[in-house]
């Protein structure tokens, strides 16, 4: 079996962690591993099934010689050396949202658009987590019947925010508990306890960039150019998982079985969907494995042909490093 | 001044407290004060700004003599004990849901529908705790433009299920923390850290009871029987104030500062909508007051009529008893 060399850039954050610990699971066929990360975090020493590898400081010449580049950082970053890799003949997988966008890149969700991934020149880019698990869930609805709007409400979890983000919510938690003062540094305001609606910065018409990203991400992903959607993004004091209200609607009407039916058959997707007995998704079941889950599947009861289901995925496996180490698996299977 | 003869049945449980809380707050002018509970509680004694009163247990000639009645007791009290207080010749204002849709009951928001208060036989239904955060937010939209439909999707304090509800929050977030078993006693599933969606039973079209309520009760405050809401009810660890993600469409398109200034001017609204610097509403800042919190208005992106936005209010306050303090004052000033 063929193996490759891969390096994670970004290697010691939230999501660079998880994509090491994901290649591993999924005994990605790997020759050689380099750990690229900030000055900060270089020399760190990190045990793996491909040995101990020591992390070393990203620099223009760390890529050469690669065949993948899991990239796990901020935009700043991959825009600082997206050149260097395509440079070294790697492709480049992107977590950020620098190049999700720009026509030449694809973006990519395995189980939606496998086939755009192989349209790449270099760089291919992995969705924002939201949108991830939202098409994913919806994928099959548009299977049925095009979808041509959507509303959504999220509720997001913490560690979306990176590894400080629980630390945050945890070390708030218990200063409350034990009615001391709180601070706020990884969040804008207490995340204990309240609602943040806000991710991200706002844009010009008052939504915000990571509100904004369901709609122009998932357009491309789907490859549905006229879809609407108005989002609206909340934080809440969750450790894992990002949940989603979402209300799809599509060309025709839909009947609900053949929905609920669709979505229990599709990649990528589990229907949890009985709620008189309180079986719905939460994300306390959906942390630390890869599936969307899918349930309170029922009428819009404003728009005939819309569907409201409520959906739950873990953000940093399947909305994050699971879906850039799925987009590697299916060049290496090419 | 005229003083009023009062009775508080289902006075120790949460709303029974924040009532007993809320008249003496405004002063509402009181001869004699009632405290009613079940049995259990009977013979408790609190102090209040009318004397310390002997809670006493609920009975059929309990009523005798009264003026006005708040009910914050569960359905199956408020109907046990209606036609006895009707007999009494007292006004019954009710915060269970047993008799809100009934024709012969009005079901009043004060700063919405006050003239409804005076239509009724003895009986004013107190409405739902979001859907009275919902209405008071988008009345100021209403009067601008006919509302037709709104999708909504709240994010519930654990407080609105009772005085159980933060405990057992509390009670599991500690436990948690110390890494010690929880146990699930008023909530169907583990509330803390995590999200539930499902507030009340659920119905047969796949809505929660919950669910209906903005559309039915709202429907009747507003005055709008043909408006069409999709709902999705969502219990979050947070203590105290409902929040509520609300798209509203109306007949007409609206210019957004038009719709920004009339909801700074509505009875029972606080703008908070600047988000460029981190302003929004939030529960922790709308709990214990009285003011529906509105921000995050912005254009629908689905809908041209439509306009978005997100609201925060103290559903055990504005939402249950505060409302209905302000319904028996409505009543007095008559």
């Amino acid at each position: 079996m063929k193996e490759y060399k891969v390096t994670i850039l970004g290697a010691t954050g939230a999501v660079g962690m998880e994509m090491l610990k994901v290649l591993q699971e999924r005994n990605f066929p790997i020759s050689e591993l380099r750990l690229l990360a900030s000055s900060h975090s270089a020399g760190r020493q990190i045990d793996t099934n491909y040995g101990t590898i020591t992390v070393m400081e990203a620099a223009d010449d760390a890529f050469e010689g690669m065949d993948i580049v899991l990239g796990a950082a901020e935009n700043n970053i991959s825009e600082r050396f997206v050149d260097a890799i395509k440079a070294s003949g790697a492709t480049y997988i992107d977590n950020s949202s620098a190049f999700r966008l720009d026509p030449d890149v694809p973006l990519v969700v395995p189980e939606v658009n496998p086939e755009d991934a192989f349209k790449n020149h270099g760089v291919i880019a992995n969705p924002n987590c939201s949108t991830i698990i939202t098409v994913v869930a919806v994928n099959a609805i548009n299977k049925l019947s095009r979808i041509n709007a959507m509303y959504a409400s999220t509720y997001q979890a913490v560690s979306g925010a990176g590894i400080k983000g629980p630390q945050e919510m945890y070390t708030q938690t218990r200063n409350i508990l034990a009615g001391e003062e709180i601070e706020c540094h990884t969040f804008q305001h207490q995340i204990a306890f309240n609602l943040i609606p806000q991710i991200g910065s706002f844009t010009e018409n008052g939504y915000s960039k990571e509100e904004m990203k369901l709609q122009n991400e998932g357009r491309k992903i789907m490859h549905l150019p006229e879809m609407k959607v108005s989002c609206t993004c909340v934080r809440v004091p969750v450790e894992r998982s990002h949940s989603i209200s979402v209300d799809v609607i599509t060309d025709e009407r839909l009947d609900l079985d053949t929905v609920r039916k669709a979505i229990s058959e599709a990649a990528g997707c589990k229907l949890v969907d009985d709620p008189a007995n309180e079986i719905y998704p939460m994300p306390l079941d959906t942390s630390n494995q890869d599936l969307v889950y899918v349930g309170r599947i029922r009428r819009d009861l404003v728009n005939e042909n819309g569907i409201n289901l409520w959906c739950c995925g873990d953000q940093v496996r399947k909305g994050a490093a699971t879906n850039a180490v799925q987009i590697a698996e299916l060049l290496i299977e090419k």
